[in-house]
């Protein structure tokens, strides 16, 4: 089926971008003393997931049990939840788990640590855990240092955990503007990643892996030495947002892929155009979603199932009925709303991969 | 089960406040001359359809096809599609479906006329159209007065459409926070619409039916005389941006009944508690979500799968494993993002309602 037969709205994906983006991530870092294990909250999809092993990933990372039971199921047999996970339903769950893949997860409290010990003694597993370090973005992660030294002790000394390492997300450097303000923060996290490493290491404590990085930072921690593992998510499709960033000339180039296919379905003015993909089919926290390619047509606006375009008199308007992409805002929440991605190489509809943990929010 | 052993994140409809909103509502229009079509894109539930119509309601409105058709598989015999409906494929649905329930939908072009003409001869059926017309919101719509007569003239002579009436809503006037701006708003609108109705009418064609109106604004819409049908949606749920409206003293005053019910899975400083709802548990285009009853607590910070609440330095700190309501900033995308509602009396849940027409895009 030709894309222009698709129904709208419906979440396009680029075979060809998407493929070139694997192969950027593995080619910045083939050789490099550093293991790949992406972000799969981005895309929820095993059948994605899959094919950043096979391409070079050690395994993903996610954030919620509930996608971690998803990407097992579909196949993929190493996974990090790079989060916290609190109460009993969702320890014993993660415990189960662990009997059918190589699990890890996040603390950052002594007290999850007791809960995920013994949910770890009750489904007779080990658990790797890793102590996250708030390496400046202030949301979870115990505070470099001293404290995640005694975090790293209490799992150490736990039956049925590993100690792992250290999970050093810095999630508000992502978005930065400029290549040198994200330099800047991620060179704060490095130093405070290297003295923990060095303060735990120093007590006896053995500190195998260091995990984080995102898509708008991960040259950077790659370059540090001090990281073992990149989290990068968004790369395979790229955003609105993201690409509003400025990347450095020697960086990888990753191309948008991702797309939520609209049609017009009003045009009430010269200078206005309504498409049918609103607030449920694009999401909105980190601005409106982008025409591409349509020079003079601007997404002004969301409501529910509305999206109002600003046309600007010197552009090309769209018609009545036309079928237009739209570059989402923010990639993740965006893919949250679709059960099916609609595969597409070079116009042509090639498969359709479902969106598995789509609502897996447990 | 108790609410308390339900696990996070979740929707919950407190069904105490939804009912006691649904008799609200019903005792606004008890004895007036207009009927109440509430609109089904808020909750996406034929559950909560059927519920309304039992209140008094004389079917619901929607805005997609797909919602319609779960709708209507779910035993609701009266839906208007309160939208332009553009592409073939659409087309068919629609009239398709109206073999099955009294549909109805709205038009705001000639070109769109002649395909919903089509589908219906192809389909064997005759379909209600109303004239969308622009009153202020600048969306869809073609303007009042002499263009809004012409389609209905157009709309008329289609030998398998009936002229119904006009889709006359003013979205933008929902949110202005005074009861004056609304009041000034729709005042305009309201005199648009008699001035179209009267223009209509002495060109010889009935005008059976002017409908629109919203939760912020449907008592006014009321007062008017000018509105046949109402469509207020959000009432039902309520949320913290139209909580925010200020509401005349005489008007039904709404409950908050839909929250989102999220775990403290993080504790890492004094002053910051991190939950389990983020951007996909509770939808942030119309602000953050506000912590229910929790003085001091507040939600300053949302990403993907963590809110981020600032703790005041005399409030009352919640723990880690805590539970909390959250109550939405905006109700209708947040109830897309879940398959389930929880409902919930007096801590008790007593139901689970399947948002059936959750991800109905198309």
């Amino acid at each position: 089926m030709p894309l222009a037969d698709v129904d709208t709205p419906a979440l396009i994906l680029d075979l060809d971008a998407f493929e070139g983006n694997l192969a950027h991530m593995s080619d910045a870092v083939r050789g490099r003393p550093v293991r790949l294990r992406p972000h799969a909250k981005s895309h929820k999809c095993a059948e994605i997931a899959l094919r950043q092993v096979a391409a070079g990933a050690v395994g993903v990372c996610c954030q919620k049990v509930g996608e971690a039971e998803v990407l097992v199921a579909g196949g993929v047999e190493d996974v990090l939840i790079a989060n916290e996970i609190v109460g009993e339903d969702k320890l014993a769950r993660l415990a189960a788990l662990a009997r059918k893949a190589k699990l890890a997860v996040c603390a950052d409290a002594a007290e999850n640590v007791a809960g995920l010990d013994a949910a770890a003694a009750r489904a007779g597993v080990r658990l790797d855990v890793f102590v996250e370090v708030n390496v400046g973005a202030d949301r979870c992660g115990v505070e470099p240092g001293a404290p995640a030294l005694a975090l790293a002790r209490t799992i150490a000394v736990c039956e049925h955990l590993r100690f792992a390492g250290l999970q050093a997300y810095h999630g508000g450097a992502q978005h930065l503007r400029s290549v040198a303000e994200r330099r800047g923060a991620i060179g704060r996290a490095v130093g405070m990643v290297q003295a923990t490493r060095t303060l735990i290491e120093r007590s006896g404590i053995a500190c195998a892996t260091v995990t984080g990085a995102g898509t708008g930072s991960f040259p950077l921690e790659l370059a540090s030495g001090a990281y073992d593992e990149l989290q990068p998510g968004s790369y395979i499709f790229m955003d609105a947002d993201y690409n509003r960033n400025e990347f450095d000339a020697t960086w990888p180039r990753f191309e948008q892929s991702l797309f939520v296919w609209t049609t017009v379905m009003s045009r009430p003015a010269p200078a206005r155009a309504v498409v049918d993909a609103g607030l449920k089919a694009s999401s909105v926290d980190s601005g409106m979603p982008q025409v591409w390619k349509l020079p003079g047509v601007d997404y002004v606006n969301a409501s529910d199932e509305h999206g109002v375009l600003s046309i600007a008199a010197d552009a090309r308007a769209p018609d009545l009925g036309a079928k237009l992409l739209l570059v989402p805002g923010h990639c993740d929440p965006t893919v949250n709303l679709y059960d099916w991605y609609v595969c597409v190489r070079r116009g042509v509809v090639e498969a359709l991969w479902p969106v598995s943990a789509r609502g897996a929010l447990r």
